[in-house]
């Protein structure tokens, strides 16, 4: 193996990829909120664990993401959403050999993109990971040849540490106009993609029918955890935007919290969850430091969503509110379940919030009221 | 927790540390070789598993790089070595949270260049390691705040993936006249600190009386193995300087191989091992991809030292060489064994290589001929 083969398959991902990269469509919405359309309800389809750039070195790893952009494609062309949510581990950093993620995050959103749906992202634990070294890479095979500039003048050229979180967001935020992703307050990093995004009422552009919060949930360069401090902003956040938890509301991240893995049903036949896979033990966060505690509490909080399990889809009642799992859907990462996305409709007259698992091939099935 | 128990700690750091920087002395001989001096042996000091730069964030941390300065200016002025070997481990890199882990290498080098002693380094496992976070920080305590520059001018502040080990290199070497560490080969990377040395004769520059070899035996950023891209060019390389194997040589790197943990003795009973700790199983290398092979078919090989185990300080005769351990000279790293340095001493006339192990508080022990 040497470097041809990496500048080969680099040069063959570009060059099937072209066709998926369209220009830029400004944002329709002048204002920073999110409006539901009159007479429609609001559709949001969840886009979990696409793992775009695995395997860059052989054919096989360009191929999955060409699946992941078709898969998102047939998905959005079936359901039409409003807005996306990219529920973390985007990119497979650990197999990303060049300092370049943004690279094939950017072929991620475009699928979207090209359709002029907007939508936002938070980070999984594989998305700013340093690049994995395989062990076979130092035997016999060899070592790919890597190009760094001489030493003495750009030895940074050949740190192969991850693009940063914040590289990543600053990347996709300011090339996109549809990206409503934030990097979050200073104070919660490393964690970056906490945000709050206000979804507004058709009669009036103030007047909110439900807040989306996003967390990150950690993992690669830092450990799989929901912080203290994040904790303290959810709290803070949710009074100052919605005080008396008059608005419902609806939660994003990407590593399940200890709580999903006490509750998770051992098989299908759990009579309260609804799903279609229960094929994993759940891979929780490695600590909880109140975030649920604050959430139970809250009465505003329908549902937590989140990724990372790809043989898990579940959704099951938790006090009350509804844990749910996303649905596996990039070819990139572990496991042969079929491909989906998790669909979240939100209605405002009467207030309702639905969700489904819409498959590649066109089936539909979980279907559940998550605002009973 | 907050920045300000970071930057007090730093400040702490730079006050009590700004004794042991003196200013760089030129290199003394102008040849590229070092030389024996006559009438004298050519006596080598390993200081191993220096680990600076632990817990910068609280007294304890930095109060163990002084001590690990004080340990090797004592060593040194009882030796008074001619040469120092830094065998890896020099700074603990994970646990750096500025991206700046030469501060702490440059601090390790301290005392040997105090004394205008020349010295070469190689890389241990912890040396570019990215930064872990510590699962604590992210629970009540709280993250310490970080003072990254805003999100939209420079992300890439807020990278603690670690100082690489080019970065490391040739800051060492361009601040360094005494430094005769390389970054070797290009194409051995990501394998860095790969090159060799002439020991001259004291009569003539020309003649080579040993060869000291160094490898980069991974680790950090990448698995811990000798690749066997370093072992093809330690075949070209001792045959290009050294043909038909004529002259001496020895050889260093950080991780021990396989064979360490195959010919390991049980306790200090063993009869033909010399040394005073056998406290550990030997944390050996994630693969043998033919370095030992062909050591061990190359006559002129007498001994190679390895670091890593701060529990392990023995040397053992194996096939026709001998296999040593370094012993633990750093405060930081895990471990209470108390701190000392290996010696090697080789004579030219008649040619030896001894060895024994000078401790911090002046005791000698575990002298052994390895060139019989």
């Amino acid at each position: 193996m040497s470097i041809r083969w990496t500048l080969i398959s680099l040069s063959f991902i570009l060059s099937v990829r072209s066709s998926a990269v369209e220009t830029v469509p400004k944002r329709t919405t002048p204002e920073d909120n999110l409006r539901i359309r009159r007479g429609a309800p609001f559709r949001i389809a969840l886009f979990a664990d696409l793992h775009f750039g695995e395997d860059a070195w052989t054919e096989w790893g360009p191929r999955q993401d060409l699946n992941s952009v078709k898969a998102m494609s047939t998905l959005l062309d079936q359901e039409h959403p409003d807005f996306v949510i990219y529920l973390g581990d985007v990119v497979t950093a650990n197999n990303i050999m060049i300092k370049y993620a943004s690279f094939y995050w950017d072929q991620a959103l475009s699928p979207t993109r090209a359709r002029s749906i907007p939508w936002s992202s938070i980070f999984g634990n594989h998305d700013d990971a340093p690049f994995e070294w395989p062990i076979e890479w130092f035997s016999d095979i060899g070592i790919p040849h890597i190009h760094c500039p001489d030493s003495n003048s750009g030895a940074e050229k050949c740190n192969f540490g991850g693009t940063t979180r914040l590289e990543l967001m600053k990347n996709e935020t300011e090339q996109n106009t549809l990206s409503y992703s934030k990097s979050g307050p200073q104070d919660l990093w490393p964690s970056v993609s906490n945000y709050v995004l206000k979804l507004s009422s058709s009669n009036d552009s103030q007047e909110a029918v439900a807040y989306m919060y996003f967390f990150d949930s950690g993992g690669g360069s830092y450990p799989k955890v929901i912080s203290n401090a994040q904790v303290k902003w959810f709290e803070n956040k949710s009074k100052e935007v919605n005080p008396n938890s008059r608005v419902p509301e609806i939660i994003f991240w990407h590593v399940p919290s200890k709580t999903y893995k006490e509750i998770a049903p051992k098989s299908d036949l759990s009579e309260h969850c609804v799903g279609s896979i229960f094929s994993e033990d759940v891979a929780d966060q490695e600590a909880e430091t109140g975030i649920m505690k604050v959430i139970e509490e809250r009465p505003s909080v329908k549902a937590v969503f989140v990724g990372h399990n790809h043989g898990l889809d579940w959704c099951c009642p938790y006090m009350k509110l509804w844990l749910c799992f996303a649905r596996h859907t990039g070819y990139g990462g572990y496991g042969n379940w079929s491909k989906g996305a998790r669909i979240i409709e939100i209605n405002e007259k009467p207030f309702s919030i639905k969700s489904w698992i819409r498959m590649e091939d066109g089936n539909l099935h979980s279907e559940v009221l998550l605002s009973s």
